[in-house]
C-alpha cells in the first residue's frame, strides 16, 4: 500500500496547479481505487503481479466455468499469465472460448497461458514423487513452476521401500537449486530427500492411501516431525503453492 | 481350555472307582481351578508358560513396590524367568528382597530374572533405533527379547537424514532373523529397513518429538501407512510387545 | 544395494582387459541400471523378488486398466508371479487379454496369476474374521498368502460377542503357524485369539462399523493397546500387507 | 415440578380464606423456592433424593477440603446419606469433624456415610475389572454401588487375554441382575461379558493404558462398538456414574 | 457354555450303557456341535435367544438382499422372531418371498416378524427425540423394542431449546420404566430428562448436524458428559442397541 | 413459561365464577397447551415469536419437499413471516404452491416470505466475506438477517492475503452496528476486522478449503483462537445462526 | 488508519508554508508513528481505546511479574483503566507497588483498576454458570464486564440435571440484555437458556470434567451445535473474551 | 554416498600398484566407514558440514549435560560451529567446561559457538513475532540464522488485531530476502505478512494459546491453510527448523 506518485502529486498542489481539496479528492480516490477490478462475483486483483511477482492465480474449485473463464479473459487481456488449478474439460472449453491459445493440462488439473511478463528463474527446481499416484499433484506442482518461468526436471515413483530408485538419481537431486518433494501414505520421502542435498526442500503431502493414512493426515504430519534439516511443508495436495514459494526462491 | 486328563477319569468312572456323583464334582472343580493364582490383588497366571511360552510379565505401572515384589516372588518360586517392565529403582529394591538375583536395567526401566524355563531362539533378532532419543524403548525390547532366551544385535542412532549411517550396516540387517525398528518423529526408518531385508520388520513408534508428533501419533501413522512390504506395529513406546512378538517369530 | 561383480570387473582391470576410465564408467552405469524397468508413469522394480522373496504387486486403486494391464504383462513375462490388489472387473478384463491365464478373486478384489517363481511356506496361515462384512478384507489377506506360497485355513465369523464359535475351532487355532485375525468393530478378536495360541497373531482392523467406529479407527486402537502378547497391526483393511509379513514369517 | 398443593390453594381461595393477591403470590413463591439450599458458592439440591432416589453426591475435584466439608454436613444434617467422590485424606479430615461417622476408602477415593434413607436394590451388581490398573475405578462403582443400597459382588483381573479366568466365573457372572464392567486398555471385557450373560452391561472404560490408548479413548470407542447387545458406556473412569445406572436399574 | 447334560451322560458310562471312548467322542462332540448353523458365509446362532433372550438379529448392512433373505429363512424356521436392520426395500423383496409375513418399517429402516418366542416386558418403554431428523434413529429403537416384546411410547420433537414441549409431557416421562432419548447436534436433551426422572435413561446420539457436529461426535461427547445422574449411552445412530438394552431392563 | 392470565382465572375463582376444581383443569390445560401445534412429525412452535422475536425457521436439511410445504403453510397462516433454510428448488417449487407469494434465493438456498410481524432493526448489519467460495454461507447470513427486519451491506473477496481491498471499505466497516464475517481456509479476516472496528464481529467459518482445512475445523480453530476482542464464533457454515444474533443485536 | 489531519497539511503546502519534500516526510512520519509504544519486549497500544472503547488488556500467561507491573504502570500512566488476565497473587505484588490502587480478584485472577475513562453500558449483563466448577471462568467474565463499565448480576450453579434451580431464576435472566453463559462437561445450558430468553447469548465452554470431556472440547462441540438461535461461542475457558464481546453489545 | 577417489584407486589397480583383492577390501571399508564418530549412545556426524552446509546441531532434549558436552566438544575439536538447541543453563555449566568461548542464549534456550566454517549468506532473514509470547521460539529462529551466518532483523509484537503496527514496519519486511513469521494462537501473521511481500514466507506455529489452540494446533493449521502464495509451514515450536531452510534460501 505505498503511495508512489505522491511526491508529484504534492508538487503539483505546491505550484498552485492543484487545489488542496482536489488533492485531498485525488487522495482519497488513490486509496479507494487500488488496482482490482469489480466483477460482482469477484474482484481481480491486478495489482498483484506488481505485488508478488506472478498475477492472480484462479482456484478452479467451487466456479462455473462461466466464472472461470470471465476472470481469465480480463487477466489474459491486461498481458499476464494465465493459470486455473484444480479445474476440468468442461472449464477448459468455456475458457477456450475466451482465450484461445489456453492449454489443458490434464495430469494436473491446470490450464495455463503463458504471456510475456513472466520473469525467468535462475536455476532448476526438481519435482519428486514417491509413487505413481502422487502424479497428480506432482505435476500440479511442475506445471506451476513451469509457468512461473522455471525450468524443472521430473523425478518420479522413487518411494524409500526401494531406495536404490532415489540413489541413482542423486546426481539429479545435486543439480537442483529447489526441491519439491511429494509423496502420501507415510511421507518419508522428503526426510530422505533432504539428508541427500543442501538446498531447501518442499514437502507435498498428498491424500494418496487408505485407512490410517486419513486422506494425507500421516504424510502431513511425518513431513512436519522430518528429522532432516531443511525441510518446510505445505497443505494436503498443494502442489500449486509448492510451487509458487519454490519459484520465489528459484527468483531470488 | 483343553480337558487333558478326561479320559482317564472317564476310565476311572467306567470302572466304578470313581462315582459319576464324584466325577462331575471333579470336572467342575477342573473348570474352575484353572492355574492362576488369586493374591487378592491380582490373579498370577502360572499357567501362561504353558499357553504362550513365556511366564505372565509385570507391567510395573501402577503397581506399589510391595506388590510388585510380591508378585515376582510368586513367579520366581515356581521356577519361571521374571519380567518387570516400565519400573523403577524403588520397586528393584523392593523385587531385590524377595527375589536376591534379579537384576535392573536403568535405561530399559527393567527388572529380570532368567531361569532355565526359556528356550533358546533359533536366529538373531537386531534392534535398530533412529536417535539417541529412542534408546529406552529400544533397550526395553532388547533387554526382553534377550530374556525371552534371544541372540539381540543393537543398531542404534541410524535415523533416515543420515542414509549412509544405515546402508553402512546393511550386513548386519541382513544377519538378522526378525527386526524391530525403533524411531519416533516422522517414522521413516521402519519403510527404509524394510526395503532392503527379506525378513518380518516390527516396526515400534516412540512418544520422542514435540508439536505436531503428538507424542508419537505421528510416528504411528507412518508406520501404519508404509509403503514397503513385512511391516507390522505395535502400540506407541511399546518395546516390550515389538520383543514378545519378535521372540515369538525366532521360536517357530 | 551390493555390488556382487565387483570383484569380476577389479580382474578385469587389473588384467588389463579393462581401462580405469572404462571401469570407472561401468560401475556408475551399474549403480544407475539397478534393475527397475522405466514405463514412463511407473518404474517395475524387478530386483524385489531377490530382495523380499516375492515380485512387485500392483495397487489397483488410482490406476487405469490400461497401465495395469501393462505393467501386469511385464512382470508375468519375466517369470514372475502376479498380484493386483484392490481391483474390479473392468481392469481384469484388460489384464486378461494380456495375460490370459490371470484369475479374479471378486471377495478379495485381486487379480492373480501364480508362476513357478514362489517358494512354498513351512507350516498354515489361518485367516480369522470377526464377522461376514470383514470377508473382503480376510479373503484379501488369504488369495495373497496363497499365492506366495502358503497353505491357508480360514475361519470366518467367530466374533467374540459369541464366543463359543471360537471355542469350538481351538485345534485349528493350535495348527497354524501364523494367524491374521480381521476384524472391525471394537476389534477384540486379535486380544481373545493370541490368549489362546502361542504364535504370532496379525491384526488387521477393517473400516466395518458405523459412527464411533470411525470407518477403522476403533478396531485399529482397540488392536494396538491389545492386553495379550504376540500381536502386531497393521494399517486398516489391509490384508494384503497381513499376508506378506504372514508369509514372511511362515517362510522363515 | 409437580404443584401438588394446587387443589388446597385454589379451595382456599374459593372459600375466600385466602385473596387472589396473596394466592398468586404464593403461587410465584412455590415456584421460586423449590428446596434447594443456597451455600453462596453452591446450591444444595435437598429435593434430589425425591427425584431422583438418592441425595445430591458431591464431586470432591475442584472442591476446598472446607467447601466438601460444609456441603456434607448439610447433607448429612437432613437424614440423608452422604458420598463425596474423587476425593482424598486431606478432605477426609475436614469432613470427619463435622460428620465423624464418615468412612474413607483409600482405592475408590469416595467418602461415605449410609444414612437410613436409602431403599434396599432387589439383585445382585457384579463389578468385573479387567486388570489390577483399573481397580480403583471399580472400587468407586462397588463403593457407590453399596452406599445407594445394592449388594455387590466384586470381579477383578479377568482380562480377556486369558479367558479362562473369566469363564471360570461363570455362575458368579450368571448370578448378576446388572453387570458393570471396567476396562482399560482395548476395552473388549464388556464384549464378551454381554455375550456370556443376559443383564444389561454397563461398560465403564478406564484411562488405564498408554501411547494409542489416548487416556481411555480407545477403550472408550472399543465398548461403544461393542459387537455385542446389552452394552452401554459411560464417560472414562465413570465409576460413579456406571453405579448410579446400575442401581436404578437394581431398583426397578 | 454350560454342560447341562453331563450328569445324564456320566450316569450311563458307571451303568456301562456308554463306554469311556464313546463318552469322550461325545462329550468332545457336544463341545463342537453348540447349536449354531454354518451357511457358508455367516455362522446363524440360534443358540442366542437362549443366552441373551432374543434370537440372532440382522444387520443389513453390507449383506445381499438374497443373503438377507437365507438367514432370515433359517431364523424363522426355527420359530424364532425376525429383525433385519439398516436396511432396504429391495432386501424386504427378498425376504418376502422366503417370510410371506414379513414387515417393513421404512422410517425405521427395519424388517420384522413376530412369533410367539418373544417374552412380554413388564413396564412402558418411552423414546424421547429431540428433532424431526432424528426419526430415522428413534423409530428404529422403538420398532426393535416393541418387537421383542415391550409397549413403547413415542415423544418426538421435544428438543431442549423450547422447554415447555417437554416439561408439558412430563407426566409421559413419568409413566415409563426405562427411557430412550434420541439426539443430534448438541444432545442436551438426555441430561434435561435425565433430571426430570428416576428410571434409567439410555442416550442415543445421531449423527444429524453439520459442520463442528462432526457426524455425532458433538452428541455423543455431550451425552458421556451428562451432569445428570442415570445417563448411559450407546454408540451414533444405534437405535437397535439402546432398544436391546431397554428391553434387557424391562425383562428384569 | 411464565402465566400471563394467572391473576384473571384467580380473580374468577375468588368472585365464585369459577369452581376450584374447574381453575384446577384450566391451569393444567394451560401448562399443556402452549401454543405449539402437532403436525405428528413436527411440533410447529408458534409461541416462538413471542419469546424470540421471530417465527420458527424451517431447516430444509432431511425434510421431504411435501413435509416442508406443511410447516410453511401453518406459518404463514399465522401471518408469521417464513424462512426454509438449507433447502432447494423442488422444495420451492412445493412451498409455492402452498404459499404463492415465497422467494427463492438459490446462492442462500432459502426460501423466504417476509409479512408483517417483523420489527425493523436499530443499525445496518455489515456481511465481509473472505472469498468467492464463500458467498453461499454469506448469502445465507445477508438473507436471513433482511427477512429479520435488518439493513444490510455486502462485502465480498476481501480476504486477508489483499489487504488493501479491506482498508479501501473501512468506511463501510465503520458504519457498521454489528458485523457478520464468514472465511474459511485460515480464518483470519475476522481477527483483522475486529481490530478495525470497535463492534461485536460474529465469526463464521465455512467448509470452504481442501486438505488440512478439514472441511471448516481450521477456520473454526482459527476464529476461536481470535487475538482480537469482540470476536464471537458460530458452527461451520452457520451463516443463518450469525445471522440470527446479529439481528438479535441490531434490535437491542 | 485514517489521516484525519491531511487537509491541514495540504492547506499549508498549498500557502507555501511547507514544503512538498517537507510535507511528503510528514505524511510518511504519521504513517510510522502511530500510537503505540516500544518497550522492546513488547508494543503498548495506547490507541486501542479509540479503536476500540477499552485500552489494551495484560494477558498474564507467560509474561514475569516484572512485565506484567512494566506494561500495567505505562497503561495507568495515561489515565487508562487497568485489566490482567490471568495472572496470580506474586504478579499482583509487583503491580501494586507500580500502581497502588490495583485490586486482585482471586476467583477470577485479574488485577484491575479503574480509572474515568470506562464509558457506562446501557442494561445489565448476567453472567450464568452451569457448576460451581465454573466459578473461576464466570468470575473473569463477570469482573471484566464489570471494568469495562458494565452493571452484572451472576447467576451460579444451575446445571440443566436440575432445571428447576433455573427456571426460578427466569425473571433475573429476563432482565439482561446480554447474557453469558458459562458451562462445562456437556455444555448445554447455552442451548435452554437461549430457549427461554430474546437476548444474545455468548457461550463460553470451559475445561471443568474429565475423560471424554477432553478439557472442553465436548462443552464447545455442544455450543456450536446448539440448536437454539442467539447463541455464539468463545473459546473454552475465556471469560474475558465473552465479556469484551457482551460489553461492546451493552455500548450500543 | 558419492566415490569421489574412485577413479585414483582405480588407476591403482590398473598400474599393478594395488591388487583387486586390495581394491575390493578398500572399496566396502570406504562405504562402512563414512565419516560418522561413534560415541557409543550417538554416532556424531562430521560429514554433515559437506553435505548440508552447517554441521550437525545437537537437540537438547533428552540428553544429559554431561552427553550434550560430550558430543559438544568433538563437533568443536573438528573446528566447526556450535549448535545446541532446547537446552538449559545445567547444559551449559557442562558444555562450558568442555568448550570454554560457548554462550548461552536464555530466551532462546541455546548454546552457540561461532568458528570460522561458516559461510556468510547473502541478504537478510526478517524474523516477526505476532506476541510477547511467541518471542522464545522466535529467538531460536533468530540465534540460529545468526549463527549459520545470516544478518537477522527482529521484528516482534506485531499481531493481526493491531493492523498499524505491522503496517509501519512495511519497509522492513521489503528489506527482507526471507521471512520467518512466528505466531500462536489463530496463526494469521503469515497470510498477511506474504500478502504484503513477494519473498518466501516460511510460518512458525506456535504453542502458545489454550483451550481450542490445541497447543499450537489451530495455529499450524491455519499457516497450512494461508490462502497467501510463498507461504511454507514447519513444525510447532520449530524455531530451529525455520531458521535452517530460510538460511539455506538465503545461501544460495
Amino acid at each position: 500500500m505505498t503511495l508512489p506518485p505522491l511526491r508529484d502529486l504534492l508538487d503539483e498542489v505546491a505550484a498552485g496547479r492543484v487545489s488542496p481539496t482536489d488533492a485531498e479528492r485525488r487522495l482519497h480516490a488513490y486509496l479507494r481505487d487500488l488496482p482490482f477490478e469489480d466483477l460482482g462475483f469477484a474482484r481481480v486483483d491486478h495489482h498483484r503481479v506488481l505485488r508478488q511477482g506472478f498475477p492472480e492465480v484462479i482456484l478452479g474449485t467451487g466456479k462455473s466455468p462461466a466464472q472461470i473463464a470471465a476472470i481469465a479473459s480480463r487477466i489474459v487481456d491486461r498481458g499476464q499469465s494465465l493459470l486455473v488449478t484444480r479445474t476440468n474439460t468442461e472449464a477448459f472449453a468455456a475458457v477456450r472460448e475466451q482465450v484461445p491459445g489456453a492449454v489443458f493440462h490434464p495430469e494436473a488439473r491446470a490450464i495455463t497461458l503463458q504471456q510475456k511478463d513472466i520473469v525467468p528463474g535462475k536455476g532448476l527446481i526438481l519435482v519428486a514423487a514417491a509413487g505413481t499416484s502422487d502424479l497428480g499433484v506432482a505435476e500440479e506442482a511442475a506445471v506451476t513452476a513451469e509457468l512461473m518461468g522455471n525450468q524443472v526436471d521430473r523425478l518420479y515413483d522413487v518411494g524409500v521401500a526401494g531406495l536404490h530408485r532415489l540413489l541413482s538419481a542423486q546426481n539429479r537431486l545435486s543439480a537442483a537449486r529447489v526441491i519439491i518433494v511429494v509423496a502420501g501414505m507415510e511421507g518419508a520421502l522428503p526426510s530422505v530427500v533432504a539428508g541427500l542435498v543442501s538446498v531447501p526442500v518442499i514437502a507435498v503431502p498428498t491424500s494418496i492411501g487408505y485407512g490410517a493414512s486419513f486422506n494425507g493426515v500421516a504424510a502431513l504430519l511425518g513431513m512436519l516431525n522430518s528429522c532432516a534439516g531443511g525441510v518446510t511443508v505445505v497443505n494436503i495436495d498443494n502442489g500449486f503453492g509448492a510451487a509458487t514459494t519454490a519459484s520465489l526462491i528459484n527468483h531470488l
